[in-house]
């Protein structure tokens, strides 16, 4: 892999950054808010950042580049295949929870549902992330696509994941500016106490985290090599180019 | 050009989205709120939207997506980049103005600055679209960079103006929250009245917008072709390829 030092410092940091998100998204709720429970309280809605952060957001920036560790290229497409649909999975089903929490901590307390811009561009993410896994595992992981159209669908694949991925950071930033306003009234968000600067930061770093991921999965020269699991039983000048041999 | 008509539709989408954007923004300030006008009031914070929308949105998506337009490939490239630097620096100044714009308005209110998580990541923005624009004029269109720095410099400055677009989209959508939440009081912003639903549509036609330009801006196959107006005097193969001759 060319400049295989320059992608691990780039990974490496990812992981640092999205698991400092993680923490910070912790700290948030069990230091200064009312830490996690399931019980139509504020405890509840606690989980829509939580999972929305470790979920809908880090598993999810993973899951684009899985594909771009040169280590996996040794294992079949396959193998990648499912775990890069198994993470989108798993995001996938955290994120629906994530928003479960919140319409039932709106429910309880009678706050209406689905008025803000977070909540419409937030569900219409959901939708379209859901469309993009359901389409992905009929076309690319399922047999029965024929070459021609997984060829002409993977370019839209690609642009949807990290178009959507980038929606999906802009919303959390939207929910991150909401809360904050809603929850911090004495002393309130314009007044900068300790909980918005550490809130602040955490939407930093989801957009430090964006970008990284987005550098990485544009990267030509750091896609996986074509198919070549097919040619496992030969030592041939092709697989010799990728040290596969 | 390869999907000439496809090209066609998607930049007319484009300019449609982006042209609505800016009537809805101006709808918003003229209709619900109190106008424009430069006296530290309301009117003066208005200009914020209206700039932000019409600049640092609209004007830098067609800056992102000029060298494609087809019919410019017969122009030099050093006039496109003209063209390119030239809309990004009235985009610049423009978000520069809108910022003015609401620091008169916070200081006349006594209303704190860069307190909120849109402000943070909204200057951080503009700092990294100045330096954007300075590099870019310095290293692509001064005459004194060798052709080397360039080929290493390009697929970052592609990249950086890529994530900046999206971060300003970003910024935008906060930015909506904000003033929506602080704005609306009676009835709220949750009561979902015509202002609320009006600015939520402004917030989906810029991601919509975004979406656009992205696609636009990163087929391969609508790129310009190389700088070919040297060769201008002469009849080739790789002029006719292009059907330039």
């Amino acid at each position: 892999m060319e400049d295989y030092g320059r992608f691990l410092a780039l990974l490496a940091s990812a992981l640092l950054v999205g698991f400092v998100s993680v923490i910070l998204s912790l700290v948030w709720v069990f230091h200064y808010r009312e830490g996690l429970s399931w019980d139509g309280g504020p405890g509840e809605f606690n989980w829509h950042p939580v999972l929305v952060v470790t979920g809908f957001v880090f598993m999810q920036g993973i899951a684009i580049i899985v594909y771009r560790l040169p280590w996996t290229w040794k294992c079949s497409k396959l193998l990648m295949k499912f775990i890069h649909a198994g993470l989108n999975t798993i995001a996938m089903i955290l994120a629906i929870v994530s928003m479960v929490a919140v319409f039932e901590f709106h429910n309880a307390k009678n706050i209406p549902n689905m008025y803000s811009l977070h909540s419409w561009i937030g569900l219409t993410a959901v939708i379209f992330y859901s469309l993009q896994l359901f389409l992905g595992f009929a076309v690319f992981l399922l047999p029965f696509a024929p070459v021609h159209l997984r060829a002409v669908l993977m370019p839209i694949h690609v642009y949807s994941g990290l178009t959507i991925f980038a929606t999906v950071i802009a919303t959390a930033l939207m929910g991150i500016t909401e809360k904050l306003i809603f929850s911090l009234k004495n002393p309130a968000y314009s007044a900068s106490p300790p909980e918005a600067n550490l809130v602040n930061c955490l939407g930093l770093l989801l957009v430090i985290f964006g970008s990284l991921i987005l550098w990485m999965a544009s990267r030509p020269h750091w896609k996986r090599p074509p198919n070549l699991s097919y040619l496992k039983s030969y030592r041939n000048p092709l697989r010799k180019m990728y040290h596969l041999n």
